[in-house]
This record gives structure tokens, sequence and C-alpha cells, in this order.
């Protein structure tokens, strides 16, 4: 809440100005829903404060985040707040331009990567969305002591958001703030199927 | 996901599009951030389907919301997707034009829910977001079971998507989707207050 008061005060040096406003990294993981959803909420608002935004988003369905690009791409487009930059996997990843390499997932998630380290170290954005970053951490295609060193030491003041479940330990460590997100009640557990409008 | 596949096919006479459409009832609860960014981000699909979104704000503090509502605002209004209408408690409420109400917090509740009630019966928007709505039920404001039966007896095709902490049981009974958003790790643990472009 804007008006919350710290329950205790660290002895970091730091005023509470430069305290406040330290960049943080943040993970949205657990079986539940609204991980992603809840980081394209988080970038409404980085937009309303002039924020350039990138989003990387590591999966490969069409279908997915239609909705969520399409606001963001209107948004940014609007001159009204910051400018929108979405980068996608696969076909969609504007710098790949090798032909055949459509089954190598792996060597895909690798080049997002590299291109996530360069727009940090040119510190390009003020907000990411990397998301369902944590599946490649998962499936062993990055390193994960690289990503969380290289996330730790970003410089200038980049806000990054990282979505997907089973986030590793060490990925979680490096975090300033984690949610959870658990599945109480899901209408698939009614028979339901996923629905336009609410789904994608 | 898109393309998942129910464990069950339940006996309720539906067809599989009839089920997959029908409109949800969807809450957001539990101590951890995301709750609304998450309701908001899913209105960005509803946007993109073009359908009418009606949002209302059981909040008061101005801070709250103003990238979200921005946001929505451009992307209303851009004509590239669904309308968007924003009622705010309080003095944002523009259907409450008694002076000197603002201390009555319950009554202005009990204002909004009336007219979501009359947008219900109307079938005014297929998009519906009552952020921090289950506050007013927690306070004793308004009556649970009469909310209950007005939005499970809602007809036509309204989502409601319900956000806040503590929400009742009843309520979690009536809906199709519940998500628990559990603080994990929080900047604030840390020393560190909220910020702008990330909690508001």
């Amino acid at each position: 809440m804007p008006q919350g008061k710290p329950e205790r005060v660290p002895d970091d040096g730091l005023t509470t100005r430069q305290r406040r406003n330290r960049p943080l990294l943040i993970v949205h993981t657990g079986p539940g829903k609204g991980k992603s959803t809840a980081a394209f909420g988080m970038a409404l608002r980085a937009w309303n404060q002039g924020w350039p935004i990138g989003v990387f988003q590591f999966v490969k369905s069409a279908k997915w985040r239609i909705g969520e690009e399409r606001a963001l791409r209107v948004l940014g487009d609007s001159a009204e707040g910051g400018p929108v930059t979405w980068h996608k996997m696969g076909e969609g990843w504007s710098w790949i331009q090798r032909p055949g390499s459509e089954d190598d997932h792996a060597a895909d998630a690798r080049e997002g990567w590299e291109q996530i380290k360069r727009d940090l170290a040119a510190e390009a954005y003020r907000f990411y969305v990397l998301d369902e970053f944590t599946y490649p951490l998962k499936w062993g295609w990055l390193d994960l002591d690289e990503v969380v060193e290289t996330l730790a030491g970003r410089t200038g003041h980049q806000h990054v958001v990282i979505t997907g479940r089973e986030a590793p330990e060490k990925l979680l460590s490096a975090a300033d703030l984690v949610t959870e997100m658990g599945k109480v009640k899901h209408p698939m557990d009614a028979g339901q199927k996923g629905q336009k409008g609410i789904e994608w």
C-alpha cells in the first residue's frame, strides 16, 4: 500500500528515498492463475510513468498473450505513456534470422537471453517482463547462475518481473518481491476448457 | 492453457462449447500482491475481444490504480477494443450527488453495489472488475447472501472478477475460478516502502 510503513528499517546506508526507489527483481510463481496477467497489469503502471517497457515472451503458442500484446502495443503507440517493445521466441524474435531453427527452442531461449543481457547492459528499458522465463531455466536451457548474477548486477533503474511455475530457489533468493499464485479452484476442474477473453 | 484438456467432463447437459463459454465468477484473494493487478491484466484480454468493461473500484485513495485507470481509459477511448467505464467510491462515484457523504463509506459501498446490481440486470458489461470488493463484504456493509445470489443469478454472458483479501467462504463456493495470491517475499520486509510505477 502506498501509505504502508516498513516494519523495520535496515542498516544498509541508504536513505528512505534511495531505498524506496531501488529497482526490484520480482517473481510471480506457483501453480495458480494470474502470474503473467499480474505482470502485464504492472506494466500498465510502468507505462503510466512513461517508462520504456520491454516484454520478452518465452512461449510459442500464437494464441498466448494476444490480448495483452495488442493492448500494450496500442498503449505504447499512444504517446501518452512509455513506449513498449514486444519480443517473442521463435518466429517472433525479430533478431533471429536463421532459417530452420523452429525445433531448436533451447537455442531460441539462449538467443532471447542474450538479447535480454544486451538490453540490461544498455539500460534499454525501465520495466522488463520476462514472461514464462522460469521454463528455460527449469529445463536447463540457460545457466541459472549466470542469469541470477546478471540480474543481480544490473545497473541503473531497471525493474524486472519474471513469471512462470516452479521458479528455482536461487532466483527466489535473489528476488526482492515474490508472489506465489495458488490454485484454489479452476473451471477445468469442472470440465470447462479455456475461453477467449479469459485465458487469451 | 488454451490447449488444456479437462480431467473429467461433467454430466451437466451442456455441450463443450456451451460449457467453455459459460460466464465466470472469478475471485483473486490472499495476502500477496497481484490480486487487482491480475484482474486489470485480464481486462486487457476482454478489451481485445471488444467487450464492454465496467470497473468498480471500492477503494478511497486517489493514488491507487491511477496507472491502470489511465491505461484502460486510453484503451477504451482508442476504438480498437471494448469501451471501458470506470466507477470509483466516494467522490468518484459519478452517480452519487449527495453532499456531505464523505464519512459514510458504508453508504457509498451500498450505493456502489446497487449500481452493480442495476448494471448486471441490464447486462451493461461483459467483463466486470469489482476491485477490493471483499472489504465491504467483510465489514458487513453489504449483505453477503444477497451479493452471492445476485452474482449467481446474473443473466447473459457477464464475467465478474472480484479482488481483495479474506474473501468470504460463501463467495468462494459460488466462484468458478479462485486464485490465492500468497506473499512469499516483499520489499517492505526489507524496509522498502512502495514506489511509483510498481505499487501505483
